[in-house]
């Protein structure tokens, strides 16, 4: 039986208020996803009487539906519980350098409309947050829904972001938007939507951990290869921010006290050495050096190379596109492996534009970090491309919003 | 009034066994020391009169005591509640190469009773452990105790372990001791001990956590400085051991592609180029030079020279001795700064036997760490040498111990 979406007026705030049981309920099930009423006695480590009752009363108010039947432990199948998709929307943004990613998500975060388009963060805060209320506005419009049934939004930017207050803090890329009050303009717009702002790469680590390859994982890390390096980390199931937020910049780190100049004002940054712009830069030395014909061939046509480029270039067979491809996964990999050794962690997906470059970059941070690890930290690793892909940070920003949507009395 | 410390027979287990919201109420005391019923009612967000019921049978049970008056809010002063520290005991005990540490402490982790001696790991750990045995008894012999009245042992060990069945994996110093039953072994001595096993540097960094400068911080690193490097790390105010019980081994950490080979095989890892024998050899090696007075004079003097007796060059003013330290403090300072820019912690505290050599380490250190590491994760940083010094190690244990004295029903 399929099932029906009906479009949801306003929201009465008191559906969303919860005992702190009826919030474990909820959290067990995001975790697991559908569960049983024996499931979530074990899971909760309630008796299944007290779940009975809570599980009761949450689905007279509408947070729970049954959600078809589980297997059978020998008697009658069990119902299985679900979060009621249809509580409310929630949006996520993914806010990039140079792109927009925004997506109208059900409560139990299956998208339904999306828009993408090529942005420009450089400019006001004020400008571009009305544009995304105004695409968000689209997204509801098409789905025949009204601007108050938004109940969450979640925000990824691409700068350092104090969580709490959800403002920027020193960003590089968009210095406009230090300490821009990102979660009133929004509540503007969107009365009823809790709004929460995070790190691109927190809101990519936080979309594998709900919805992609992370599920179940308590330590894993998201390395983001685009423009710039950063990562994100899950620890202990949660998203770790550090002492000032800050954590997760491996961009900055140092692998050649000689190497160039990077915007930061250090020299040789992980980053300024083998994130898109140098690989980019790299290809258009050897184009120009004649040692490539594919690149030449590329550059002379478009007057410019990106690291797809040289990925493309890799794919055809080109040697000197193999090589940068190759010296940058070392890079990566070499720091990663001094990570790893630090943080042992289960996992490590790798995301954002240069990522799509092709299998040669993967293998060879792979290789070096495999090298240069220790044993015992690498026997489980599995170190992965983002299977979520281009969608990792509209994802996180969905869950993100998910995380704010319930009270807890 | 003196506290009156009773001999303590044997436990009645039952008084060891909490209802959940009885566990929260240590919890809160461990963290935050003794609180009155009004702090524990904020704390844990629950009424004054449940937390009144909650403490009020705890008093009866005699996990709780009443322990002095607090600051009068505008009324009456508050009496202030704290764990009863003669509920039995609990040994910290902390294994380290060349060295044993034995404590015996109350329930609020006062030691007692400790000893410390020279000790070998490479043999049998059953002979080894026996001997832990026969320390401990002492130790309750003394203070007019028996076997029965441990209820909880905390061992720590410099190896890598496996936390939940406390065994050993792999130990490069002590591989007798693999896979070895630690846990049972030492109950058939104390039967009603709960023994629990760690690695050596997460119990320091527990240590410093409950007892020392670590004390209130959710996120920081320990990083032991000996015969080796290891690091301790605390995340969202808990051990964090990563997937394989291998976080933290930034020893192995690969500074010098063309380095010195380590005895893991790999070439250039910190450990051997920065920890105690780096240090010991380079000052074996400017003394034959003819570079350093006074470390050939001690070399002539001992047959051999070590990390402690650089340090004692350097605080005499020798220029080599000096040199050597500030080399071992940037390349340790170095990795730090990358596992700053990934980690962000609110501290890093430095302990083991190569931290007693004196400032100049810790001044180079910090030059290293600051000049690579981002300015935003460092703008509240501290790097100080752990406080509690050699005694992290056994007060860790002893915390190690009392975390698993309850049982929670």
């Amino acid at each position: 039986m399929a099932e029906l979406l009906p479009v949801i007026g306003q929201i009465d705030e008191s559906t969303l208020m919860l005992e702190p049981l009826e919030a474990a309920v909820v959290t067990a099930i995001r975790r697991q996803g559908p569960l049983s009423r024996s499931d979530l006695s074990e899971y909760l480590d309630y008796s299944r009487a007290s779940v009975t009752g809570i599980v009761g009363r949450m689905i007279q108010t509408g947070v729970l539906t049954e959600a078809g039947e589980g297997k059978s432990a020998g008697g009658r199948r069990p119902f299985l519980l679900d979060i009621n998709p249809n509580l409310g929307y929630v949006v996520g943004v993914d806010i990039g350098a140079t792109s927009l990613d925004v997506a109208l998500a059900d409560f139990r975060g299956n998208i339904l409309r999306q828009a993408s388009e090529p942005a420009d963060v450089r400019g006001r805060p004020d400008e571009f947050l009305g544009h995304v209320a105004d695409v968000i506005d689209d997204l509801l419009a098409r789905q025949g829904a009204i601007p108050a049934a938004v109940v969450g939004i979640g925000v990824g930017v691409p700068g350092p972001v104090e969580f709490v207050p959800g403002v920027l803090i020193a960003p590089p890329l968009m210095p406009l938007w230090e300490g821009f009050p990102i979660k009133s303009f929004l509540r503007e717009r969107f009365p009823m939507a809790r709004v929460a702002v995070d790190n691109d790469v927190n809101i990519m680590a936080r979309g594998e951990h709900q919805a992609g390859a992370g599920r179940g994982l308590d330590n894993f890390i998201f390395i983001k290869i685009g423009t710039g390096i950063g990562c994100g980390i899950i620890s202990h199931g949660e998203i770790y921010r550090g002492a000032d937020g800050a954590a997760g910049d491996v961009g900055h780190i140092c692998i050649d006290y000689n190497g160039p100049v990077c915007h930061c004002g250090n020299q040789g940054c992980l980053e300024i050495m083998a994130a898109g712009p140098a690989i980019a830069a790299a290809a258009e030395a050897r184009a120009g050096a004649g040692e490539s014909a594919f690149l030449a061939a590329r550059l002379a046509e478009r007057g410019s190379l990106s690291a797809v480029d040289v990925g493309d270039a890799a794919a055809s067979g080109d040697r000197a596109a193999n090589e940068i491809i190759r010296r940058s996964g070392k890079m990566i990999g070499g720091v990663l492996a001094t990570l790893i050794n630090f943080y042992n962690p289960q996992a490590v997906f790798i995301g954002g534009g240069v990522a799509g470059i092709g299998h040669g970059l993967l293998s060879a941070i792979r290789q070096a970090t495999l090298r240069r690890a220790t044993a015992l930290s690498t026997r489980h690793l599995r170190i992965e491309y983002s299977p979520l892909g281009e969608d990792a940070g509209v994802i996180g920003g969905i869950w993100l919003a998910l995380e704010n949507v319930f009270i807890i009395k």
